[in-house]
């Protein structure tokens, strides 16, 4: 990509709606859409004042194909800090296609995916972080995701990373001030005082990773399996889960069943269910029996969470006790809910190894079902002294092996203090932690991973 | 619905984009924007300028979801005519969902489909045929849709439409005169000037009137049938026809092939293809073949252009006759093909009734068989002397109607005042055609044509 350039591209999503807008960004971005946008009151764009929305026509080899609204914005005070002119047409497929050509014939070249944003980044308009969180609101579908990338938090977020950043600045200049000067005192820290505000950094550090289970269960959701044998409630039981998220579905055009009906919101935490791995069925011929219990294992052994369904009105049968054995050599968090309790209960095999135990009645009472899982779920997945939405809160596994990384060269660098190599080889530690807190708000990051992160976002952002 | 009370929709497509529109109109859609827009000078949106994008945080239950613009519009200078806030967030589906239902419990009410365009139409913003105009734009799928349905042309319908009814009002008014006061000699015409001033405004109505087949070639569409016996080269007629078009739609993400296969723009017709209607075939017994025969007249008879393909490099067999006796009763424009041209001509079975005949090698030369189909369509379908974009030019069957009315009163007119009925016949003919005209630009148009006409439109618009 070439910074600078004036780059154009329909910002707006590519299907019929009532607004189109066309976003040009870039040096000589106003004089460009002033070729292709013609004022009702004959003013050039360039000189009309910035962030005023002006009306006028949209105009292709010299004729007017359109009519619409046109606002300048001047860098730096736009959303990628160059100079900027949007233009919003009517929203139909083909007119907005040829608004965009009309503005690439005028000079401007078709914006790769999510370079509105890496201009932005570039300028220093947001970090990293903050592109990270832009790009999972897009593809926010609960309101937890919503909440983890909402500005206050992407804020908190660059404040935590800023302030850590600065405590190892602050070290590691005292440091090189005791290496260049030893004899003069000049260092601000002795080798306990600099332990022990390594320590509270390392702290901050640890404290930041440890955020990233709860934000990873509310943002990439937790690879959940359902299983028991058949006729013990498994499809009631999902038919519950979905509950009121099937009704927010069909409010949002367009966002398939198929999708959502596999990606279930609880609280906070969305659970990716995968097909229900099929138990030990007895009609079923013993090489093809071998077969199915090799495939369930798998699916167990891939999953984040199992959740395990048995009769509570029925005495454990073969299949159960084949089951409860499966599951013993799986390590995931598993949860064994009795469904059917409304009819009594009658199993009395003891189960071990679960996280949680609950009685539902997925078919009496969905709603319940629904909420005690979602209230365990939850229990298990996110962090309740976190307030999500408010506290600095990784959002990416980017982010987090940053992080980690960054706590391996502070560890490295508290074991060279304690062991009495104060100078040359802390401050190496030191600088190879800071490099990674760099990465991790995108001042020091290589163009792979810029490439990585910008590619997700579609074109137009 | 209720005008002045305040709606709101997404008026950009329900599809993930880079950024999403919220548009709130009518009597306190400022304050109720407010509610949910914070900016961050925290300045309230009330005491922000007219047309300045400002931007703030978009709050819901108290905490900030998003962040993004908002401009004020204040009455009358908006799309509606009414008190309008645009607000634009990020493009995720949830997220601008979220920003809306933020605006619906401040108070607004979801807008129905259409309801923008229409409340614009009720405050005199643009003319029913300015509305069916965007309605087009929305759907256009050819550049001489974007042409009709431009502000230019949708200008130059307004003033004829007008100049037409002000003619009519002009004489109407001398007729009353005339009546009022038969013997002072009021009125400013005389029976004879009456008649000529008349017959001038008919032709006006009698020229709009003859605009609307290439209207219709242009915006509906042609239905066509290509038919010929198997082997002449259907199919790759068919793909050359589709030429560069399929290039184009590949273009436009989601644009289905399946539309765009039956939806062929030539120059500035569009023919939209039914199936190819299938000729006799020999291998079948009688009866099944008798069906087919029958099934085959049916599609020619709805069809409105049959493209009938003949192999130029071979004599005429039973099957060519066959269908050319089935041609023989078809009273729509038939154009005659002499497909595989370059292999010479060897078909010497004489055509007769068809509107076009012209030789093609589809395969050899396909980019030529489609520019020689398509002079011959246009030549067929659109007045040359039309300036399509430029001109006065009616774009929908119901202006059509309301002006074939309108012309039938005129004639009346022209009838009672020929035969010396001048006065009270004439005045009521002319006041039936003032009606017609008025329902043409909705000046007087009822409820149900308005809900018809807007319901097309989607939410948001």
């Amino acid at each position: 990509m070439s910074y600078g350039s004036v780059i154009a591209a329909i910002s707006t999503p590519s299907r019929k709606g009532g607004v189109a807008l066309i976003r040009i960004s870039g040096e000589g971005a106003i004089e460009i859409a002033d070729k292709v946008f013609k004022s009702k009151s004959n003013k050039p764009l360039y000189e009309t004042s910035s962030r005023i929305q002006v009306y006028g026509d949209i105009i292709k080899d010299g004729v007017a194909i359109d009519d619409g609204m046109a606002t300048v914005f001047r860098s730096p005070a736009s959303y990628t800090g160059e100079d900027t002119v949007e233009i919003s047409c009517h929203g139909g497929m083909l007119i907005s296609a040829r608004v965009l050509e009309a503005v690439l014939l005028a000079g401007a070249s078709l914006a790769e995916k999510g370079e509105f944003t890496q201009r932005a980044f570039i300028n220093g308009k947001l970090s990293l972080t903050d592109a990270e969180a832009i790009g999972n609101l897009l593809e926010a579908k609960n309101d937890g995701q919503i909440k983890l990338a909402a500005g206050g938090a992407r804020e908190k977020l660059f404040l935590a990373t800023n302030e850590i950043r600065k405590e190892l600045t602050t070290l590691l200049a005292s440091i090189f001030a005791r290496i260049d000067y030893p004899d003069e005192d000049l260092g601000e820290f002795t080798n306990d005082e600099s332990l022990a505000y390594l320590e509270r950094v390392r702290k901050k550090v640890a404290d930041l990773i440890a955020t990233y289970p709860t934000s990873k269960a509310i943002n990439e959701g937790i690879a959940t399996v359902i299983t028991g044998k058949t006729n013990v409630g498994k499809s009631t039981l999902y038919n519950a889960l979905l509950g009121e998220e099937a009704a927010i579905v069909t409010d949002i055009e367009g966002t398939t069943r198929d999708i959502l009906s596999s990606e279930i919101t609880l609280g906070n935490v969305m659970l990716r269910l995968s097909d229900t791995a099929g138990v030990r069925n007895k009609e079923k011929a013993d090489a093809v029996e071998k077969i199915g219990i090799e495939r369930s294992i798998l699916a167990l052994n891939s999953a984040e969470l199992v959740i395990a369904v048995f009769d509570a009105s029925r005495e454990a049968d073969k299949d159960d006790r084949e089951l409860l054995s499966m599951l013993d050599g799986i390590s995931s968090p598993k949860i064994a809910l009795f469904n059917k309790s409304d009819l009594g209960h009658a199993f009395s095999e003891k189960l071990g190894g679960f996280d949680a135990v609950a009685e539902i009645s997925a078919k009496e009472d969905g709603a319940v079902a629904r909420r005690t899982i979602s209230d365990i779920v939850n229990r298990l997945f996110v962090d309740e002294k976190l307030k999500i939405g408010e506290d600095a809160i990784l959002t990416s596994a980017r982010q987090n092996a940053a992080l980690i990384s960054a706590l391996e060269y502070i560890d490295a660098a508290i074991s060279a203090i304690k062991s009495g190599e104060f100078t040359d080889a802390a401050a190496s530690e030191i600088e190879l932690a800071l490099g990674k807190i760099s990465e991790l708000d995108g001042r020091a990051v290589t163009e792979e991973v810029l490439s990585e992160i910008f590619s997700k976002f579609c074109v137009g952002k």
